[in-house]
């Protein structure tokens, strides 16, 4: 997952507890089916099982391999055992960049190996090592304030550690430098940059996760040390000596491949146009098997689905679940799917959007964008969700990263905050595998879901558009 | 470390709570310079510093590689430089094992890589992968049960999981699993060994560790499998269809090193010839830097004997602290040195053997064997390390690894416990690195070596000597 770019802008007004019919457009039996849909899918959903099956039977998915194709079939056979009313494909392109072997290791008098993982979308070191001495930086300010030309022929050393918050907000300053570090570093003349996991653990198993270089610049590799290894690089930088270490990586992006978005759909009964989407994104990095990212964010909207799915009567409207193709990479899939919409003169059939992309922790937040006048409907919901121990958080939030590009498009949306206070230990890692996924805490984002969906799809109530915002440079 | 092996026999006689200076030895002036080490100790002592040394400037020390030498090389220096009287090297012969690439995965239509690690000694795959259906076991006893040839051809996988325990008992079946696994499972005529780590963690490190082969068997590769890819691979199984992994590794021995026991001594005032001896091990396994496996132990009785040395008065007994050579491919250094002591006629000299190898965690136990008469000194020496949260135990307990063989020979011992709950998470991974140590926690051993060692030279009792125990075959 990205971080938040955007807040809803305006407070909204205070509402009165008790909600009136008129300003919800929700009766009683809607919310009882609300509240049924909660108390099933705290019994026990599908979520773990999809987890399990996707985890297991696909594994590590990096976007463009024969994985993702592998993921693709899988979302949509499983969106078809799973009883949704339609499901299909949707074309998404993407550049292919791919990871081959890895290496690095201290020379000299303290010799020693580094685990070190590429950053994705990074260079390699052109089928022969690079031998460099190391020039440690606190953070991407200290790297920009080098000299010019000061690195030449150096390896940047970006040591930057990030917080632990359960909203996860210390990882954008790390995710800034993992982005756009080599960039300032190969400004400087750098051949190289390394920089401390953006993550939260203490384990040897370095963070990827993508950067991009600037068009003004000379690609330069880029790798991530695992936090130990930082660690060990800076007390061998104390020691007051000249650190030599030889990164030797193969890595590069090449050719276009073409994955898909796979779309299910439980039709609605009287207004089948207007979609309510949740979803998550099929893809993950190639280090694990992206249970926590993003799997669970899958399984979690597909269960959530299915279970609206199963109810005698289906909402008013469509509720559209998108397991979303490569949003690791760029957000791929979230960009396509907002331009077809676009193409298709369907932005405005969107009345809600909503993301799993932050985890397997449990949900303790519901935000929203919308138009103020139907923020009633989005108590009402939070009202119906307060059992599960969520708060309603009017006036802050925002939407996933792959619903971003439809909502910068006008689209309202919501946002089920998870607790992410151990994401970043397994975030991009090797360590991203199922067993780091706990079921009941699925099932209570199962529940938050399916009432989410289901209520945002019955109410007669329209969540409005919201300004349109300029296209990203 | 490896697990005890044997207990203390006999039961011993209940002590009184005051005890007397002819039975122990030992007078108020003794007990106050011994509870002086101890709250010195607790304001805090050198081991961190020797552990970040050794950890950093040497890093991993896998036997008889380059790295082994800089050990040795560290360790004489580092002696010389914290104050011992006398510093020395003692030759250790071993045969040389290596380790090259290593990698594993699944092949078919749930293709991924899984996380492996040979196990040491463990010959590689002949420079070609080995490509071979897995039949699952669940433990040692199944794979033994297995039927004459019924693995021809096949990679044996046995997924026993070991449990948490703070005195650490439940690594010894996983260690026997990991060392005659291979040769239980080539009885069966199977192609490979592959292993669910001997680790209580959930992490995609696997763990090394030694392994032998059984002089009927051809020798066939081993591998640790990470406990999320042990879980993977159970997953897998359960799908119903043949399992076929394809493992590439590169290992075996080849030659024959020479390193070396270092030693550093604190002289005896009174009787230098007869020894007390602390330490820990110098060696590490390649993957991590050893910092719970044995810095830690290197660094606690360092800092021990040094607190010592640095008395106005000297002991009467000799303190020695040895950094055992190759303890984790067989106990080479402590063989070695009961071997030299046995040749020297140096056996009887040893009046108490000690070893810290079982991590960075707290003491919570003194333990011994040492001659009936002379346990109302270990209930004194129990008697000041209360305070430090050691409680004294009667009649269990073994002496660690190195010291074994010389216990062996008759020589008395003592334990001081660790608390071991997280030990076999991080023992021979890659994760055995100096964040898992925590500073006040040496320093709580540090004083407890300080005032065992202190105490047992001190004084006038003889320890005795054990009963000899017939050699190994």
């Amino acid at each position: 997952m990205r971080l938040p770019i955007s807040l809803l802008a305006a407070a909204l007004a205070a509402f009165l507890p008790s909600l009136a019919v008129a300003q919800t457009g929700l009766d009683a039996d809607d919310l009882d089916t609300a509240a049924a849909l909660r108390e099933q899918a705290l019994r026990g959903s599908a979520a773990w099982a999809v987890v399990e099956s996707l985890t297991t039977e696909v594994g590590p998915r990096l976007a463009g391999t024969e994985a993702d194709a592998r993921a693709v079939a899988w979302a949509k056979a499983k969106f078809e055992a799973m009883g949704f009313d339609k499901v299909y494909l949707e074309p998404v392109s993407f550049p292919v960049w791919r990871r081959g072997h890895e290496r690095a290791e201290v020379v000299g008098p303290f010799a020693q190996p580094l685990a070190i993982t590429a950053l994705g979308g990074s260079i390699g070191t052109g089928g022969r090592p690079l031998e460099a001495e190391v020039v440690a930086f606190a953070d991407l300010a200290a790297l920009k304030a080098a000299p010019e030309g000061s690195l030449a022929g150096k390896i940047a050393y970006v040591g930057y550690r990030i917080e632990r918050h359960r909203d996860g907000h210390g990882y954008s300053p790390g995710s800034t430098i993992r982005a756009s570090g080599a960039s300032e570093a190969a400004r400087k003349g750098a051949a190289g940059l390394l920089i401390r996991s953006v993550g939260t653990d203490s384990d040897r198993l370095p963070h990827t996760g993508v950067m991009r270089y600037a068009a003004d610049v000379a690609p330069i590799p880029a790798a991530a040390l695992s936090n130990p290894d930082a660690d060990q690089v800076e007390r061998l930088l104390r020691r007051d000596q000249p650190l030599t270490v030889r990164l030797d990586i193969e890595a590069g992006t090449q050719g276009e491949y073409v994955s898909h978005n796979v779309i299910g759909e439980i039709r609605g009964r009287e207004l089948p146009d207007e979609v309510v989407t949740i979803g998550g994104h099929l893809d993950s990095w190639d280090l694990g098997t992206g249970a926590i990212d993003d799997a669970s964010g899958v399984g979690i909207t597909m269960a959530a689905g299915a279970l609206i799915g199963e109810l005698k009567r289906a909402p008013r409207r469509t509720v559209r679940v998108i397991a979303y193709a490569n949003e690791e990479q760029g957000l791929f899939g979230g960009k396509a799917y907002a331009a077809a919409r676009l193409a298709a003169g369907e932005v405005g059939a969107h009345q809600i959007g909503a993301e799993s992309d932050f985890g397997a922790g449990k949900i303790y937040a519901l935000r929203a964008g919308v138009d103020p006048a139907a923020w009633p409907v989005i108590a009402q919901i939070g009202e119906v969700l307060a059992p599960l121990g969520i708060a309603t958080e009017p006036g802050v939030g925002s939407a996933g990263p792959d619903v971003g590009p439809i909502v910068a498009l006008g689209a309202p949306w919501a946002q089920l905050a998870q607790d992410g206070s151990d994401y970043f230990d397994y975030h991009h890692t090797a360590n991203d595998t199922l067993d780091k996924v706990d079921a009941k805490a699925l099932d209570q984002q199962v529940a938050a879901y399916a009432v989410l969906a289901y209520l945002a799809a019955e109410t007669t109530v329209d969540f409005g558009q919201l300004p349109v915002k300029p296209a990203a440079p």
